[in-house]
């Protein structure tokens, strides 16, 4: 078991109705901006709800942010902080809104260029970020209760992630009632991110951390559970609670502490995004599979281990059960309606591993996976493998 | 799934080395107490190390707060921080050690009389305790990453809880190193102990917090592993790193979110410590398992569950996995030396059912039990069933 640092401070109100107490958790005097996606908020009734909790506060508007959010809507977004004097943020919305808000609240204490909070070497952002909350409405990417960001910029096609102890939430709603209104294919999106930043934590070299193990399994477990629940037609508060709270546990700090952690399906995703738009979490339900057969020396012991805790599957080897586990993971992207292959999204895909090799050879890339030896040569044959 | 508020704020520095970090954690111009027990930490290394990493700090010492702590010699305490204008507290200690500093925190910001912070209705303290730090030396009670804390008056021969949002420990460092020198039969007590913990907020009506429940099924499961390891006389790091994180996940908040919870088994141990002065952890033990036999139908689904998730007892019907359930327990504690009967303890338990009943009839107990409908009367035979 590594050492590790643990620090979590951001308050979580989950539940149905928990949106109206955010009146008590910002400050009575703050001038506050809240910032949202396309609009989805005022078709299901999450807009007029944050209005009127706090329609004794001061509060400004800024819509607009874009899925995998756009520096140049931010930086406009920016403006309208400074030139309002705001001091409180409020992200209504899903992983990018509350990702770009994360980037509005350390650049908004930031003196100089913004871009270079992402661009520096170190990229994390030291200081203390301006205070905001979250009301989360699409559960997936976990940011809702962590310090990490991922901003894009269309002009260089570029897309960076940052963070720092400074940019967690203050607090962040969980309401599962959101759940109700979000396109199934989003859903799908969710429950594949969701699973694969357990995986990204725990599909590694055997480790000794035990209690860490098995969480990371609960988790992997409830989503299953949940799945065909969320993805059926029927409202089933329950499972949409049970999903919701998965997303957020699996990208909260705690099941990466004591364990060395992977994150290529992740990198190597990124690019099939940037060249292709494919969503983030199709993208590694593409990458991931075959990931995990061309590093199954190193991962098969995991691989089995998810096998037979995960999936209940205790027959045959340690290779057998690895490689069914293999299988079983496809088949549960597919059980979403989310395929794992790269042809099955573009015909365009000619090209991709070289693409994908240059791209990391270029960034001087110390090392991919848990143990940093996988090279762009690797990488290579990676995406190769998920034509 | 039921509504909650979850908000833990404590920074974690897990592992070995990590005390030497202190430094860090602490503001220079400090006036540090460091408070502590009957001096264990001067033989296993403890002490030298927090004097080596707050030797330019401006550090006082108390030692000498006892098992079960003591209001007398924590007022004794107070006293010294307000003469001596002290504004830091760090406990280096186990349980009770930290649950002093809660109280001293508590009370250092208090006005009036320091024993109404116990005993007035609500029995939380709202404001912001006095800042503090922890340095585990004896996994077992959670405390170090929790806000609650219980204390107790000899004079009244009272037992009393409290806590509050602002009784957080600013950091806790946890280094399984200090597992080499604890006595086994305090080892055995701090499974039992954390395990209890689990139980009790797990061990209730069939709830639909799907991930709760395996987090829980996942410390339960991680406790057993590691248990033989702890208990053995050769040290193994890891299996004291699993135990240690066990202890602290166990009580921290995270399991109890969502889900209804019992605590029953504490109120009738917290008896039983009371008139013989069995060890908490020992008490549990002795309560748990007629506690679980005399509410079979109420629990009987967990029960089952348990014994399918946390033993892999897949044969029979919910009863009799049920039945099983509560014998794997019984056989759990004893394997770690700790026996189940209040007779074990003591042959002076005539009469214990009756007391038991009267202390909580006058206390006005407004129902024990997960669902608040267990009466003095079921408690006095739940007792009567331990003898």
């Amino acid at each position: 078991m590594l050492n590790f640092e643990f620090k979590n401070p951001t308050k979580i109100l989950f539940g149905k109705g928990e949106i109206a107490k955010i009146s008590n958790e910002i400050p009575k005097d703050a001038k506050i901006l809240m910032i949202y996606g396309g609009g989805s908020i005022k078709k299901n009734g999450v807009y007029d709800q944050v209005k009127e909790a706090l329609k004794d506060h001061n509060l400004h508007e800024f819509g607009g942010v874009p899925a995998n959010p756009e520096y140049e809507v931010l930086v406009n977004a920016l403006s309208f902080i400074k030139e309002k004097n705001i001091n409180y943020l409020l992200a209504v919305g899903g992983g990018s809104v509350i990702d770009g808000v994360k980037f509005l609240s350390a650049a908004a204490n930031y003196e100089g260029e913004p871009w270079e909070i992402l661009t520096k070497p170190v990229r994390t952002f030291e200081g203390e970020g301006m205070p905001f909350g979250t009301i989360l409405t699409l559960p997936a990417t976990g940011s809702e209760m962590n310090s990490g960001y991922v901003i894009s910029r269309r002009e260089t096609n570029e897309k960076l992630s940052s963070g720092g102890p400074g940019l967690f939430p203050q607090f962040s709603v969980l309401d599962p009632e959101v759940i109700r209104s979000i396109p199934k294919n989003q859903i799908a999106n969710g429950i594949a991110d969701a699973y694969t930043h357990v995986l990204e934590q725990y599909m590694t070299s055997p480790s000794s951390a035990d209690l860490q193990e098995r969480i990371a399994e609960s988790i992997l477990i409830s989503l299953q559970n949940a799945a065909p629940k969320v993805m059926s037609d029927d409202f089933d508060y329950d499972a949409a609670g049970n999903f919701m709270w998965c997303c957020t546990m699996a990208l909260n700090g705690l099941i990466q502490k004591g364990v060395i952690t992977d994150w290529a399906v992740h990198a190597m995703g990124h690019e099939l995004t940037a060249y292709y738009g494919i969503d983030h979490a199709r993208t590694l339900a593409v990458v991931a599979p075959s990931h995990y057969r061309y590093n199954f020396d190193t991962k098969k012991g995991k691989l089995s281990q998810y096998a037979e805790r995960v999936w209940g599957i205790t027959e045959g080897s340690t290779e057998e059960k690895a490689e069914q586990a293999i299988v079983k993971l496809e088949e549960f992207f597919h059980s979403l309606q989310i395929q794992t292959k790269l042809s099955d999204y573009t015909q365009d895909f000619a090209g991709t591993a070289e693409r994908v090799e240059k791209a990391f050879t270029e960034r001087n890339w110390l090392g991919l996976g848990e143990n940093k030896n996988l090279t762009p040569q690797d990488a290579f044959k990676i995406v190769e493998m998920s034509y």
